[in-house]
């Protein structure tokens, strides 16, 4: 057995390992974890394309597909390790003593810092840019938190040559070992001793609903509850509406297409969900949509457990009364699994039957057939919360529902226009979160750099002399960052007084 | 009977009108917002001092403390409003297109949009300043939420005033009834029932732990979790260290005392826990200390409950073996309650204690007296988390005893150098919060305009054209307010491609 489950006792010292490093990595400067996180991405970056043969042997995701995300994952350290250098994440903040105040105004000065070991538990869909040294690992190396990954067993192979890379990157760093550590473990005691640890100081998590919420209420259950970020999927609404669809049904539908079926669908912001108004347009569409879905090839999924529910959750979900299936996949495959589908309801199927608001992890979506707008106004109020939200309409549509939109916006975490779902930009504007059970924490992201926040506190210096506040606070501001002083926002030194 | 607990059913309406009044409020401008808070401070000073002697018939604390807490909450209010309408909270972030990218980079912005109805449980120490409109529920209004007040039992008609204040705010501000709710009850079943209502979308509350804890839980049981930022509480520890005491303990001591009994000891920052090492100089403070804690006079406490569960947990904490009482008021009082004292106890007697690290709400304080800079460091590491920590030393102290300092900020919120801790200033840089069991999550402020991200969650516009987009992130950038563009921070407008 090469990856064998951790015990307890190994999970123990383990975190005693990263509480003794979390004291040591907390101190260093900015500047050297940005550079323990680009020597992570040019460890990665050294393991050449050996890292892609083994991680498409492991996953089925073919090597084209992972060289985008083994690109992304280095661009991610990369722009992190940027962002936490700028150190506008650190939310500094200075209020000046205002000695002749009665009472005396003191000297307050705030900034953000480590909460101590974060846990990540990757995803089997990406097993870069989500995963080992994914989007969570980063954001807590650029917070100044120790990372415990736990491998996904999906993909164990590749999380170890990739903690190789980190494990390079701490020596060369001289970093206390502790900073990484990687846990291997199939049975749900290893992940639920890795939660319950008092050592263990968050956590993030991205997969299954049913995954995530467990770790969500092990986390709560604790004598000191952690906050947990988990993104925990979403069908991802689009919304047709009537002018756009009149004046580009087809454009829409080989765009959609595309969407539902990109990656065999394994995405989490796949569009699940595809809600219109009844009427020639919407005809239109779904005969385009069905043409170019009937095109699309099946193709083996990540793994079995994977390919299976797909099957078993898309049968169950096309069963449903009233659920009319409108096309699959004609192309004829040996081995096939994740066969592309789509299928219809009326809104009042929909309504009625939560069945269908449940995600189907694949190439499939639902297209839900509205008499009326409001109507469609109901079907967006029984939704849950979603990471992602799309309307698709000409600038008169937005005019003339705007109601509607207006109701999808309060449910989603991303709302794009005339786009699709599928496709997570990483950049400081993005937010890849939303409402329960979308994720956990609406309030945080897990991708682009705001989502260092998720791992990082407030604490506030009260009073202290110059020389004994850390760099980021100091009156000469040394390291050049964005501050707010006295509610302004400013690179200027404090003036001593 | 003129405070009846609400009903489920009336706690069902009140929160329809308040998700109703959600669509609208979150609609308004952040000028707007912030002249509807403006209006709630000018409508609580048009109350005048008639509000004064209720509260003080109510509280037991006397007026000129209450004038001070007035002056605080209207102060909270318009600098919140300041806050709101200046947008830094915003976290406006703009990543402008890249279309020849290969793929195309779409337009991405985001920014913080409110949660929803949010429900506030005030204190009943601070009948103003964290109650019906003090700083969550201005947090909230800021934010776009609207607010749902529990009042707190024990300062009822001070609470219907302000909420009278509040409604003709309301209104004057042309902005829909439902906007701002008050609630009373008694029972465990209105709070519950509140908590567990679907439109309930997040919760500040400070108080107790047993009570903060109640509502986490409830919270998390719910089908959709929602936030809550409870405020429970801590003993608020301060280090001596020995340089300081040998020049400076009877200054220390005098300024202790005071902070010891302030308001009766009825602050969540008072200091229940004095750390230092044997010799001379604590020698020298206890015994100043205590001279000046038998001058300090018992007074009224809150209400009889916080005045038995003084007594009777003072008396716990002191009738434990090996604590020694070292003082207690001599002065003579009838109907005395609230009795200034301190007591004394080994490291050892204290590590082995769990009692004794509990909060005792009221104007007393335990001495634990170490023998070593080790002990010391096992007193700090066996500490829950705090709201603040105090370090009285000189500056060869801070070199000589780094490693514990070091230890202590790990576990606080608010790190107050050679001060005390009681008084937590209105500022942006104040961070009132702190670790578990301090409040129930580190990463937000219940003091300050940044408790306004208390109540707000990202969203993420993808490829919207600029007339569709909220003003806040609109090019010509009409709000005037600081925003990340492409990774820099920035008021400029943005140059149309």
């Amino acid at each position: 057995m090469k990856f064998q489950d951790a015990s307890i006792e190994e999970i123990d010292i383990v975190m005693q390992e990263s509480w003794t490093a979390f004291h040591k990595y907390r101190k260093i400067s900015l500047a050297q974890r940005a550079s323990f996180m680009r020597s992570i991405a040019e460890e990665i970056e050294a393991l050449g394309d050996e890292l892609l043969h083994i991680t498409s042997e492991e996953t089925n995701l073919p090597e084209p597909r992972l060289r985008v995300e083994r690109t992304r994952t280095l661009f991610q350290l990369k722009s992190y390790a940027d962002a936490c250098e700028r150190g506008d994440w650190l939310e500094a903040r200075i209020d000046t003593a205002i000695p002749d105040r009665n009472p005396p105004k003191p000297d307050i000065r705030k900034m953000l810092i480590p909460l101590g070991p974060v846990l990540v538990f990757g995803a089997s869909n990406f097993p870069y840019a989500y995963s080992t040294a994914g989007g969570d690992t980063a954001c807590a190396f650029a917070a100044g938190c120790p990372v415990i990954v736990k491998a996904h067993p999906a993909h164990a192979r590749t999380s170890e040559m990739i903690a190789g890379a980190i494990k390079k990157a701490v020596q060369k760093n001289n970093l206390p070992e502790g900073v990484f550590a990687h846990v291997y473990g199939t049975s749900f005691e290893v992940g639920k001793a890795l939660v319950m640890h008092p050592n263990t100081k968050a956590i993030g998590f991205t997969g299954s609903f049913q995954g995530g919420k467990s770790l969500f209420d092990w986390s709560n259950q604790r004598k000191v509850p952690i906050p947990v970020f988990a993104e925990m999927g979403s069908i991802n609404p689009v919304f047709l509406f009537p002018e756009k669809l009149q004046t580009s049904a087809g454009e829409v539908a080989k765009m959609y297409a595309a969407s539902i079926t990109l990656s065999v669908g394994q995405f989490c912001t796949n569009p699940g969900l595809i809600v219109s108004m009844e009427g020639n347009g919407l005809t239109e569409f779904i005969y385009e949509l069905s043409n170019e879905i009937k095109k699309v090839a099946p193709a083996k999924m990540l793994h079995a457990g994977i390919a299976s529910a797909y099957a078993e959750k898309r049968k169950l979900a096309m069963s449903q009364a009233d659920v009319e299936t409108i096309a699959v996949s004609e192309v004829e495959e040996i081995n096939a699994e994740g066969l592309p589908a789509i299928a219809s309801a009326t809104a009042q199927a929909f309504l009625s039957n939560p069945l269908l608001h449940q995600e189907v992890f694949g190439p499939y979506s639902l297209i839900v057939r509205c008499k009326s707008e409001e109507e469609m106004m109901q079907v967006v109020q029984q939704l849950e919360g979603q990471l992602t939200a799309t309307i698709v309409a000409t600038e008169n549509d937005v005019n003339l529902y705007g109601k509607v939109i207006d109701a999808v916006k309060n449910i989603c975490g991303r709302f794009i226009y005339n786009g699709v779902p599928t496709g997570v930009e990483v950049s400081l504007s993005m937010h890849h979160g939303g409402p329960f059970p979308a994720t956990t924490d609406s309030r945080f992201t897990s991708v682009g750099a705001d989502g260092i926040k998720r791992f990082a506190r407030p604490i506030c210096y009260q009073n202290w002399s110059n020389d004994l506040l850390p760099d980021e606070l100091k009156n000469e501001n040394p390291l050049n960052i964005w501050r707010t002083v006295n509610d302004q926002l400013s690179k200027n030194r404090i003036e001593e007084f």
